[in-house]
């Protein structure tokens, strides 16, 4: 077998388009020069249309988890009540930053699979008449249990309270909707390496006039982070420190590819994978671990493993060549995950459903050849006749 | 002119070798699998051998400057006392750093082009019988003014001490001899994208076992940096959140590179470069920053300029096709500076020098045309005789 090709579908990091890649073969620039002024500003132009916001959207060198941090620091005071709204591991791990960061962390969880049921945390905050939660934070779309939440109704719910609204998308922006300014969210953060299909490193985060306003009166103690250097370097399109340069091209050809399939048209294509990957798993007979169709992610499918999920991924990997997830924590042995976002189609779909359900086979689990990508072809076909 | 053919003489980002730019497009990878884990404990023992130490060097996805905040986070406690040791405008922002980040900040200034005297320091310890002062931080070399302190001899005072001792070496590493464990130093700090010649985004940090005994001590608020995650992901070949998986892949190739051309080899390169600038800067009848040639950096030079700096910058970039760097804060509008460090060779340096030379005679400045090479010829023709 020709191991090289491998069809990498996880949850991130996600595969890097030939364009993105060879722009990173660029030579080095001056980071205080007029060329790298140009690149900043189509770069911060395009996130700006991403987010769907008029905020500037600052660009950390970091891993996507170094945006949780900058969301705390840059907000809150020492002490300060949050409520961690948390459906899954990657919420868990954002309650755990708060903890470490000194923060009073008030726990709302949901079940695998479950999503945040807005009413339940309207009910929470309605019981806070103090007022003392300074903020929530959820996540838009968990992996780990492959849902998405309601962010729109929970935004909703936690303006009425008062407290700033964090959202953590980091593989859910620039796949499935979502509009900072229009929904109101206070923070919304993500990293490059899922759905805008850059290689790892770049950490990006955008405040609403509301939580630049709590930054003034924010003494958490920062330096990294620091959202007043940050802006105050923004305005000469610049960063504060050496800005991660590579990295800022291969965003620039990932934003020219998603300007030219239109966010819309991306937010469809991912609609459309989660739908045929859903179809697909269901057709095998398996059980998804979202509980509800309607918060399925179209990121990411977690499935409930009939058989040892390492079994199955060993097998796909290879002697399939198809590159599927494991569980994270708890459900390290009960789930694997097929990843659809970023630079993915609906042919990348298919054949991971193939693998799928012969790895399944090959592990002696009894399944019919062919009928995942047959339920999923189906699906992609009302879609095109639609 | 061609103007995509640049010579980018700044002290960083510096120049990527086609090694390293072409390992950068290699497919994304799962950062949980295999693949990673061999990248990583290569990548993690090439770094041993640069940093010259048997204790784990930590790769965080960071501007270099992140592992300023790394250091003190990790090892110290709020309101703790820490002496800052400068020389330019890098001691000065790691100075502002540990002031941002709720510590008693002492200082210890030098003037620009002088190095930090050892006497000194050690004078200043002397009065602190309390022994309130917990840590000493320390550039390895200021790029700011062109001057490279004696980390060795600073090292042993603070040693007597007790203090701390914490080192930046981002424009050092690499490039200029360090021995972490045979000078005792605590905490070392670079990042890639100067002598390591990788692009930018990746923090490396060491820690002595004194420092990591004194990070089980410390209470200062953290998350995104705190050892304790990165060592226990560290011994199972992992990183607690995604790593910058490209710019490992570049960091593999160029510690190829420097295995390749062996460690001294990279000194003695340098070595040969900074003894280049300075004679061919010299015989120009310019005036280094730096006051002592003993202490003047072998990896960035900086001269005094008898005419506007920007304009002598503009010149040699617009029609020579060489960058130099200006001055940094108050030096601005007085030094510009020679970077020589990373994939840099010796002709480079003669190219540098004669684009220097012809930029100031055409900014009207009197200077024989082809001393300034001719000079760093000699040494070179010396080097070679040696």
């Amino acid at each position: 077998m020709l191991r090289e090709k491998s069809l990498l579908m996880i949850p991130g990091p996600t595969p890097i388009p030939p364009q993105v890649a060879a722009a990173m073969t660029r030579p080095m620039i001056n980071h205080r020069g007029e060329e790298f002024s140009a690149l900043f500003a189509e770069v911060s132009a395009g996130l700006q249309q991403v987010f769907r916001t008029e905020q500037p959207v600052y660009i950390f060198p970091a891993a996507g988890s170094g945006g949780w941090e900058a969301a705390l620091v840059n907000t809150l005071n020492p002490g300060d009540t949050v409520l961690s709204v948390s459906v899954g591991d990657f919420g868990e791990r954002w309650y755990r930053a708060a903890t470490k960061l000194g923060l009073t962390v008030e726990r709302l969880r949901f079940e695998p699979g479950e999503a945040a049921d807005p009413a339940r945390i309207a009910e929470r905050l309605a019981e806070d008449r103090q007022k003392q939660i300074q903020a929530v934070l959820v996540q838009h779309n968990e992996t780990s249990t492959g849902v998405t939440n309601d962010v729109r109704s929970i935004a909703r719910v936690v303006r009425e309270h008062g407290a700033l609204i964090m959202v953590d998308s980091v593989s859910g922006l620039g796949a499935l909707p979502l509009e900072m300014d229009a929904w109101g969210l206070d923070v919304v953060l993500t990293g490059a390496q899922k759905a805008l299909m850059c290689p790892p490193g770049l950490s990006l985060i955008a405040f609403s006039e509301r939580a630049r306003a709590a930054s003034e009166r924010s003494r958490m103690p920062r330096f990294y982070w620091d959202l007043e250097a940050v802006h105050k370097s923004y305005l000469k399109r610049q960063t504060p420190y050496t800005p991660a340069i590579s990295l800022y091209y291969a965003l620039q050809a990932s934003l020219r590819l998603i300007q030219a399939e239109t966010l819309e048209g991306v937010w469809a294509r991912h609609r459309l994978m989660g739908a045929m990957c859903r179809a697909g798993v269901k057709a095998m007979g398996l059980t998804l671990l979202a509980q509800d169709e309607a918060t399925a992610s179209d990121t990411c499918t977690a499935v409930v493993s009939p058989v040892d999920p390492k079994a199955v991924r060993k097998v796909a990997r290879e002697r399939l060549g198809v590159q599927l997830a494991g569980g994270q924590a708890d459900l390290a042995d009960k789930i694997f995950r097929i990843g659809h976002m970023g630079y993915t189609v609906p042919g990348d779909v298919l054949q991971a459903l193939a693998a799928t359900e012969m790895a399944l086979a090959l592990c002696g689990y009894p399944v019919e050849i062919g009928r995942a990508v047959a339920a999923a072809q189906e699906v992609w076909m009302r879609d095109l006749h639609g």
